[in-house]
């Protein structure tokens, strides 16, 4: 399965899935699927900013007591985004919307990032 | 009602929570109540690291298309961490073990704003 079928089956699987990206913690996308009608979002300027919030939070997990981040979510009132490690390197992020579905796609992401880990 | 007994309440309705606290955007807790099992968990120096990533969210509004931040979450192998603005100045910072309930923890952190909001 390729990185983009495994995007593509998060955004299907989640009710208000916009799009989903495999990225680096330099802010680059390896691959992204977008539902068409989510063009309208330019997500992909939150998500460098975003990319940069969680470079931060791995160089202080050795301050931090609470042990390594393994998922992120910021959200606003039109659009959550969520973000899940996959390795040192990448991590998957998802945004959805407002009304969409939070938790299912926390799971999903729980249950892809070991499947995109594995073809990295 | 005080901060505090608002925060107790926080922490009793939600399973598996730790400590909830009003923390300026400085880093600084107006007010928190931990619970006593939960006083190996050294909270305070991840909080303010969030504290922290949450101002430079606020300041890159402006870039972000994705609307202004209402919530932000990040989470650990051991630790769940959830925040929600309260006003321009402050926001609402809850602990959850791993296991707790982390979409009764959302929902109870945006009812309660409101009530923080109102005293401040």
């Amino acid at each position: 399965m390729s990185f983009r079928a495994h995007l593509e089956s998060v955004v299907n699987q989640v009710d208000g899935a916009l799009a989903c990206s495999v990225m680096g913690f330099d802010g680059i996308s390896v691959e992204t699927y977008q539902k068409e009608d989510a063009a309208e979002l330019e997500l992909g300027g939150a998500w460098v900013e975003y990319a940069n919030l969680l470079t931060q939070l791995k160089n202080a997990a050795e301050v931090l007591k609470t042990g390594t981040v393994t998922e992120l979510s910021v959200n606003s009132d039109k659009v959550l985004t969520l973000i899940r490690m996959v390795s040192p390197e990448y991590f998957l992020i998802l945004a959805l919307r407002a009304e969409g579905n939070y938790g299912k796609g926390r799971y999903v992401l729980r249950v892809t990032a070991p499947k995109v880990r594995a073809e990295l």
